[in-house]
């Protein structure tokens, strides 16, 4: 096993927590494999959740992704925001770790995306900017650890809820195989309501543990690369999918 | 024509961005066919968007949702959430309208639906609260309005960004369906970036009045209802959908 510098983001607001008891499994178990681990608690830094101009320098630009990208170009990003970066950058894995809430992260979390992700950095505008499979953070791999209210049924491929990969998607794909990352398939404690008792958390914590200790031999979600597999519209090459394939599934090999 | 109360949430950090545009041409059309209409511009209010327990009164729960409940029962609500609940109990109509940030909604907008959509007003951890096509806001309208940076075909049914069906879906059956709304088709703005100029305003304006001077005619989305179509598990039940139907698409009458 290769040690790695693994980065969680965490995001729960309460210290005494399932999520913050599968947290501390989680750095404890990776520390005890060798591997250096740095959290950023979202809610215990008090992390700014909203994106807006004081995280630039002055700009007169009222197209929001345009400032962005003025204040990147001048070095003038919030110091916060360039010390999550750099966590990034160090990083060989990054793991994202939260509550399902509404079918996606809590607002502290996608504060956090909306900020560190910025233009420059997560994401260009150009035609050319490197993409889905390529990016600031190629070569690096990315992981979600995330606990659902809701039952695994609800979650599953016909639950109302959507599936749990479905809804994923836009966060797994969407932002951290955008910016390069390989994406590990997520570990998904479900049924987290306040009937969860010891016996529930022995199994989620068994289960998190497992995952940890096998992360050199978990293959990443086949997410299709850009360069590879689109046209210049950015749609899917006609013919690569499994006859019938329809939505997110369409850009998985 | 019926005139209605028409609530619009609203998201973004530019008084003069395209957005504001867009959200000044809905409020004239609209009050201009004699609708009542209500702003909750989020970064104008400074809306406070990370859910905590600041937003209870004093509570040991270590779990959110039910530290949330507890709340609730209780009338220990926040004022500003409790002012946004009665928003939209006094709606007809709600629109929300925000760019497409990172696949979904900004931060600010996240923390709306978070702390806004509580546990006992927006949802309930019971099996039999009523839910997806049921609830609190049952009877109501709602409508997506938003720009995105990406073009069309990105964004189309073989697009790299996934389709914007599928990246609404947590959105627009995850939460205002799920709190009982009917929801309307989305309006959306394609390729709002900096080569956005007077043409391709023009155009977006006369797509949101003709979508607001036709709210009367237009059918909502058909998703499915919790209470008829899904078994005790909440899986879809067999047979419901045309043969080869998976993902989202499955919750789509």
């Amino acid at each position: 096993m290769v040690a790695m510098q693994i980065h969680i983001v965490y995001a729960h607001p309460h210290a005494a927590s399932l999520n913050a008891a599968l947290r501390d499994e989680s750095v404890a178990t990776l520390e005890g494999l060798g591997h250096t681990v740095t959290v950023s608690d979202l809610y215990a830094m008090q992390w700014k959740a909203v994106a807006d101009y004081d995280d630039f320098g002055p700009t007169e630009n009222e197209h929001f992704m345009a400032a962005a990208g003025e204040a990147w170009d001048k070095g003038q990003v919030a110091p916060d925001v360039r010390a999550e970066q750099e966590r990034l950058l160090a990083a060989d894995l990054v793991i994202l770790q939260f509550p399902l809430w509404w079918y996606t992260v809590p607002a502290i979390l996608k504060g956090w995306i909306d900020r560190v992700f910025t233009n420059g950095f997560g994401y260009g505008t150009s035609r050319d900017w490197p993409r889905f499979g390529d990016g600031v953070l190629a070569g690096k791999r990315a992981m979600v650890v995330v606990t659902t209210g809701a039952a695994e049924s609800h979650l599953s491929d016909r639950g109302v809820n959507g599936s749990i990969d479905d809804l994923l998607f836009p966060l797994q794909h969407g932002v951290l195989f955008y910016a390069g990352m390989q994406v590990l398939p997520p570990v998904v404690v479900t049924g987290a309501v306040h009937r969860f008792g010891d016996a529930e958390y022995a199994d989620a914590a068994k289960l998190l543990r497992s995952r940890l200790e096998t992360l050199d031999e978990t293959e990443s979600i086949a997410y299709r690369k850009q360069a590879e597999d689109y046209d210049d519209a950015k749609r899917l090459k006609p013919g690569l999918e499994p006859e019938g394939t329809t939505g997110f599934a369409l850009h998985i090999a």
